[in-house]
């Protein structure tokens, strides 16, 4: 903890005995304490703190009744760091400016034609990201893993001949150096977002970082997470809200839209939205990906397929290049219906 | 259940004196019953059911392994039985139709300057149906609880003054009468969605009904809730969507915009979006407010106050007419973005 | 709010009229307020407030931080309200004292076979209290509803016959009168822990109640409602803990056993576990009942039922006579591993 | 996927073609497919599947309209697939068999005094394995990380003084051979439990792995993490419950004591319950832990520090070593009480 603030109320007849000793460990702590003395008890406030710090265990004091935490404990990710907005920028694409980008392919890339025709379909309705899964986190070991490298380099070849940035997902740290030949922007998977050795390693490399949410971080933590790659000084980082864990199963998560607006308020950072894996059902991916630039999305990652009822993953959530068409066409109003363009529209 | 199919997945090794005991219950209950053999077990396809058909019993019996439920058991609520989609009318407004209606005030009534400086503010702005609440639901005995019938006359008035429609919740059987009396639309409040008795009802009331989702309602509770009202006979529903309880600490809720596009493709009902309560920040609820009807919601129901700041409840929530002035000159783009228009703006 | 704190946490850089402006709100919800300035910012102490307060809106005062509430809002259910616990007594029965107490019987009365069959059974078993649906909240309007006043005409000859205390539920505020008559304990379910209304007017009946953890209820909330009915006046109050709603989909709910200590420490009501709805699978109901009252529950409520295959409801978490009878065995050594006995067992 | 089977709901009206079509691609997955014609509609029974059996493409089909996946997709984790139960053996400690085993020790490792002060009153109390962190996955990156190889040598030093087992937290595929050579079993934390590259890792690793469930992992996604290890050759499995994420705040986390009786009847893996993540206080330690016995856990995880107030981490759920004392004295009668012993115990 660095820089934050914390309130400790005291229990009503905590001796001045119990008040100093809280206070002693407050200050060894490395806080600034002050002190209020009301009618029924003492409450002090502590600002400050440093490198070890745990307030949580102040809780454990006689005469202790509650201890709160109060101030975010992000600070290169906090707005305040840089009111005026980071900008991302892969090649000629710049992500967090007046464009709303969009990122699209399939999910995992399976073969040469597969990549080759999805490439050419999401470049002609103005995409301006390619992806797709070269190593695929997968709940069961008997589910298709990717074709590692080799879906790399086919994942390559097919954006540079359509002139597209590559955003692909980085698994482990052994897998860095190998995706930092290939990919453009390294996507860090929802599954992965406390991999905190990851997140120490995509730090250090220099070059544009995803973070994607995890299934059931708050706001707070995946702030936190974006925090240690920062913290290591890479600065080129976008993050993507991809659904939440709740109780409802009609959707596969739960979008958080909401997750938009406040990712703007509390930091500098841009966000893109990512409906497919959002909502798990191709026919919810338009009308989330409309209300998520209505909401504020610098971008959107969509999941496109030539054939998706053979895609060999996740085919039920993706878009055909038809219906990624018709979801361009009908995104653009609704950017400019809130002040933006979509880049590669015209 | 009525009219349902559940599958029936036999143990391997399950004996053909179990298959059959399995099978007799099935028919007692009223469904027509499939056999289908494969190499390691056998699957039994169940259609039917009548009043009292219960199949989660069927997993009781020896020999079955899993019962899985198939069908929607909702049906009045369901698409297919008015495809053409459903249009509540209250007065002169439609709701369900091409027009996106705003529905906006105080969340209580406190007073006759408040409520009508609100509804005189709101009327200007574009809203077309007055919200106010008389009697509250509140989490602590101790908080303010509403003013009761002088609050539903000062609505009714504020109301009339500018010939708005009126909304307020109806919090128990014995205030149904009441609330007929002043209001237009009966609205059931989040955590009365599964007061069976109330739903029943307003289900015999002859004036429209709004339903919100539970906290922590799947979409299936809710459109069942829905059946309910339907199934006494009236028609005139339309459903509201004002966030989930998660995980999340940063949002009062976690307002779940894709049950907008679910309840137009599962149902004929009218869908309004509460990003007021679906949020609980002020602040949210524009960006939230855009991102509801690009997602297709039929109207949005907006908490407004004279002064937030002395609100005597969910200040935090509420916009301050400059605010919501602000708010209706958004939407309109946004609106005609996805094919819309808003009622009362021009 | 009466009688709480908060802890109001200032921007850095806020100016002194801010400050002046949050105190002076701070006195007129009736606080009494204390300053404490550091070196980046002050901090705002506040205790007291009046039945109007509502700390929620300071935090839309220019120069305000955050807004921490500090103290729990309940008073009458507050273990400090009555350090010695509450025993709630029923006949003879006593509830929260030394002995476990068991409520058994069948979700819904069904037949007078049926429920005198499950008396006679439970009774021989061990169990105190007679358990059964006369009115049953069903999700869906074509399910069984119950057989209303007949049905609690059966419950309570069949108790009557067994010398057993009768617990059922009431699902409105017109069935309350109903109910007094027939039933010893009146229950009020989870659906209905935020119905106010009912809450106030089993407040002011005068006999048991026990009010059950909504699905959705955080501790804090259920505490709430356990308030509205204190404050009416009836202090013969039980809580019951029966699973709340998570992403987990193997159980009907999660039984949220820490709830059983929690309560204990923050409250002076006993509490009963259903591990029967905690977990909605009758091969779950056994290990959790072991598992409540190792964790200190007063009491376990079981639905038991004399053919579990023909039930009308819930029949899969049913036990039958016999596993409910090797259930009350097995409860037995563990109630005394934890210096407990389990009343009618010997 | 592999050996499950799938249910496929035509929609009513479903052509023949559709059917046909449905059919061609199940049979292409390496489904065997049985067919049942009801009044309706038609029901395909699909059981088999290839590797790369995917069905839930089979849903973009038309005239579909449900799909069902009914089999576990496990199998090696699998209660059938070892029916007697899997006892796993750490040194002499045996964790499966009758004997309830404690594991136990500071949650980082922090100085030689700590870690040896720690052994020596946890292997008093009863203690069979020594626990503690060397790397710490923390959410902030300025919160303490660990000591490192030096922690773990401590660790080992201590342990091998008091003759216990050792377990530590593997972060990342580069720390196994590093954690192997000092622990005795290799744990695998919440946030990890889908990182999937570090579970091929430890499945290769010839020595016991304790798998923590994920924060907001249902119970078959724990499982499928548990058959990724298994399907690499380790057979040492034991399994973790240390608390989901939930709606409530007032426990860091929900234990989900119902995970032990379910892990129990779905695999043959050994199951412990870690009561001080689980609650994250701790004084719902013992309760919790008293229930975790109960409910049939073959062992438990306690935090214990020597002075919890200057614990470098989460010291508000660590023990004393007097409560934990306590805690194990209190623990053997519950053990007893379900026909079990505690190791150590006499």
């Amino acid at each position: 903890m660095k820089e934050g603030s914390v309130v400790v109320v005291m229990a009503e007849g905590a001796t001045d005995a119990q008040i100093e000793d809280v206070v002693g460990h407050l200050v060894a702590m490395g806080f600034d304490v002050h002190r209020s003395t009301g009618a029924a008890r003492v409450i002090l406030g502590a600002v400050g703190g440093n490198d070890r710090a745990e307030p949580a265990l102040i809780e454990l004091l006689d005469g202790v009744r509650e201890v709160v935490r109060i101030t975010e404990p992000y600070k290169l990710a906090s707005r305040s760091f840089r009111p005026e907005g980071t900008v991302v920028t892969s090649g000629e694409v710049r992500i967090g400016g007046d464009e709303v980008i969009v990122m699209a392919g399939p999910c995992s890339v399976e073969s040469e034609s597969q990549v080759r025709a999805a490439a050419a379909a999401v470049k002609r309705a103005g995409a301006k990201v390619l992806r797709g899964g070269a190593f695929k986190p997968r709940s069961s070991p008997y589910s298709f893993q990717g074709l590692g490298e080799e879906g790399l380099r086919l994942l390559r070849w097919a954006a540079d001949e359509q002139s597209l940035q590559v955003v692909s997902e980085v698994m482990d740290v052994s897998q860095v150096e190998l995706l930092a030949r290939y990919a453009d922007i390294l996507q860090v998977g929802a599954r992965n977002m406390q991999n905190f050795v990851l997140l120490d390693e995509v730090g250090r490399a220099n070059m544009p970082v995803m973070l994607k949410r995890g299934l059931s971080a708050t706001i707070q933590e995946w702030l936190l997470a974006a925090e240690y790659i920062l913290a290591q000084g890479n600065r080129q980082l976008i993050l993507c809200e991809r659904g939440i864990r709740t109780f409802e199963t009609y959707t596969r998560n739960t979008m958080d839209v909401s997750a938009i607006p406040i990712v703007h308020k509390e930091t500098h950072l841009p966000i893109i939205a990512d409906p497919s894996h959002g909502t798990g059902k191709w026919d919810l991916v338009m009308p989330m990906a409309l209300a998520s630039v209505a909401a504020g999305a610098d971008g959107l990652m969509i999941e496109v397929h030539p054939t998706p009822d053979t895609a060999l993953k996740d085919g039920a959530q993706s878009l055909t290049f038809e219906h990624f068409g018709e979801l361009m066409k009908r995104v653009i109003p609704v950017a400019e219906a809130v002040g933006r363009t979509v880049a590669g529209s015209r």
